[in-house]
């Protein structure tokens, strides 16, 4: 992976998981970068969420540092605000840089306190840990109960040079974004000021983050944060910067599906395809409530091929609907034609569903153009076992 | 229990389910009965619950007879309105009523052709086993991945007499009703018209069926009728009619609460107390947003004290809350006060939480007063069991 230049990365065990396992991740752009972020539309947000929040409203959008923890969401804690502030100050201390420059992330366990010494502690060896190859380490500190690491990257071709974008991105559970998501950060080495990055960055979470279920629920620390520190020396013009946006959209949807694959429990992947909507928001709001609906996705884990409940959960999404002018295929095998069933070989169908991918095309007949693609995976009692059990 | 007069009840086996268990379920008041129903709001519908519609409509809220199979949804289904205005045929011919007042319904799979002969067929034998003590066969056949038969019963005193009432249902999966639900069926003796009941009715549903959750979806079957047939000779005045709709609320509370307990996979029966919200809507979308995570109902079938998620889901609702003035008990334990951890005892309140009812207490502090009750129940591996393998 070539990586976006000027960017140094590190990652230590600072003690806040149980187990032995780096859970700290320091990101540094070697000038201050241009910074865009959007967070969790839950009306219960996390410490560092309200503090990366104001931070990036008083640095004008820019970023020095980015410090991620896992093992503690540092959320509905006594000592929230604090502990992320002073977790800021001892970055800021360390980089000689401002604390309002400091862009505060974490992730775990809900209402524990979360002991701001230990981060202030490790900090000093974080940054000795600086590196502009430690890409890796940072983006597996950040993992909590995911079994891959998740990272994407693309390179774009202008005529003045080229751009690098690189992602990493953590799931697994909690996974439902609206307009934010679990911890994503994408760093890019073109120059744009932080409003251009903040349009480029709305536009790419829409269509990625926030098409994407594992189960319906919204974290209270979603956040994605895109830097931009301009030291591929490359301004982008509107033209180029609308290239940039479709290769930013490409990262943050390679990153999206990279979590729904590692949901909790999940065998399968699952892309949802509706088309013919009456626009792209009534789509979405299809493949949305196929995506959660718990019938569907144990059908898949199953390898049933159940169109029944795929109709049904559409039919709940709340969009004025004509069953009868509904087709559906799973696998590339139609199952359900103007609303009735298809003709189909089931047992060859059920061989096909037990494949790691699940194709399913929900196809509104006529002339309405809206479409929408959305992710999900199967619901397995793996998914059960996990969360029965997550801190005891 | 003692039944509403003037009603009798038949169930056989028809052979739609594949094992021999009675499918087929008939209910038939002496003389037509007022008749008023609420119907899912899936816009994907089946086929008996548009000709039940229909029939309630063409005959002006009058009901001569029920005919309910299980095993076959009659949804998605080419000959799905001509094979359920058949078995109305069928019965009505039996007997000798109109057509239009025989009211059906059909619980089972979607999407495979409900063969309309067997029904024809097993309809005289029906017929000839109508009897007013099988009320429990019928509410046995009825009933499709259920594991207990569903019933309740009231009685309300009033001034010329005692009314009766007495209800049945069937869960237990696809269970998220909204202004209707899964099949249920309540019977009375007092003298009532349609307009009337129907008030009764909704005001009844609005506190059930409509507060329960097993897995949020909706099913394209939801059928709730409640008949009153006049048997018991009373025509009760408005003041008795509040005392009555307040005895059919009892009875669809115990039904739907009987459906939760006897969820998919459930172990435990959970309880949403909501206080101290704006209004009653307020407090139920809160109380629904935390029935349906599925977080919330994994840490519960794991007897995890998870408060954190619990408040996260409330988040989630929609509602304006400031997290700061919530005050969580669970079990009747203190867990969260002011939005933080309380001081308890995690391993006492682990063991109670492994009693088969869990309550959980979500009070806003302040002066609103809105509240609502909902009930859930715990998501568990067998949930998972039970639907990969519905049908194969």
């Amino acid at each position: 992976m070539k990586l976006p230049r000027g960017y140094r990365y590190s990652a230590v065990y600072a003690g806040i998981r149980k187990v032995s396992k780096d859970d700290l991740a320091l990101i540094v752009p070697d000038l201050p970068a241009a910074g865009a972020a959007v967070f969790t539309q839950n009306r219960v947000q996390a410490a560092p969420v309200r503090i990366a929040r104001w931070n990036l409203t008083k640095s004008r959008g820019r970023v020095s540092a980015v410090l991620i923890n896992a093992g503690n969401a540092n959320c509905a804690t006594r000592t929230g605000d604090r502990v992320a502030l002073a977790c800021c100050e001892a970055v800021a201390n360390e980089l000689h840089v401002p604390s309002t420059q400091v862009f505060p992330a974490s992730t775990g366990v809900i209402g524990v306190e979360l002991d701001g010494h230990l981060i202030a502690n490790a900090v000093p060896e974080l940054v000795r840990g600086l590196g502009p190859k430690r890409f890796e380490d940072a983006a597996r500190a950040i993992l909590t109960t995911d079994l891959v690491m998740k990272t994407a990257h693309r390179q774009v071709r202008l005529k003045s040079g080229s751009i690098q974008i690189a992602g990493m991105t953590k799931g697994s559970g909690m996974i439902h974004p609206n307009m934010a998501t679990t911890l994503g950060f994408v760093m890019m080495d073109a120059a744009l000021p932080p409003a251009v990055l903040a349009a480029m960055l709305a536009a790419a979470v829409k269509r990625s983050y926030n098409r994407i279920s594992v189960d319906g629920d919204t974290s209270t620390n979603d956040t994605m944060l895109v830097l931009a520190n301009g030291a591929a020396g490359i301004q982008p013009n509107q033209k180029e910067s609308k290239k940039l946006e479709e290769a930013l959209t490409e990262v943050m949807e390679d990153l999206a599906r990279q979590i729904v694959r590692d949901g909790e429990g999940a065998r399968k992947l699952v892309t949802i395809d509706v088309s013919g909507a009456a626009n792209e928001d009534t789509a979405t709001r299809i493949a949305r409530s196929i995506a959660n609906s718990p019938l569907v996705k144990t059908a898949i884990a199953g390898s049933d091929p159940n169109w029944g409940r795929i109709i049904s959960a559409a039919g709940n999404s709340g969009v004025a609907l004509d069953p009868s002018k509904v087709d559906i295929d799973l696998q590339g095998v139609p199952v359900c034609r103007s609303g009735l069933a298809a003709d189909f070989s089931e047992g060859e169908l059920q061989k096909k569903l037990n494949e790691p991918e699940c194709a399913i095309r929900f196809a509104i007949q006529g002339n309405a153009k809206g479409s929408a693609r959305f992710w999900t995976c199967d619901l397995t009692e793996k998914y059960i076992e996990i969360n029965a059990s997550y801190r005891t």
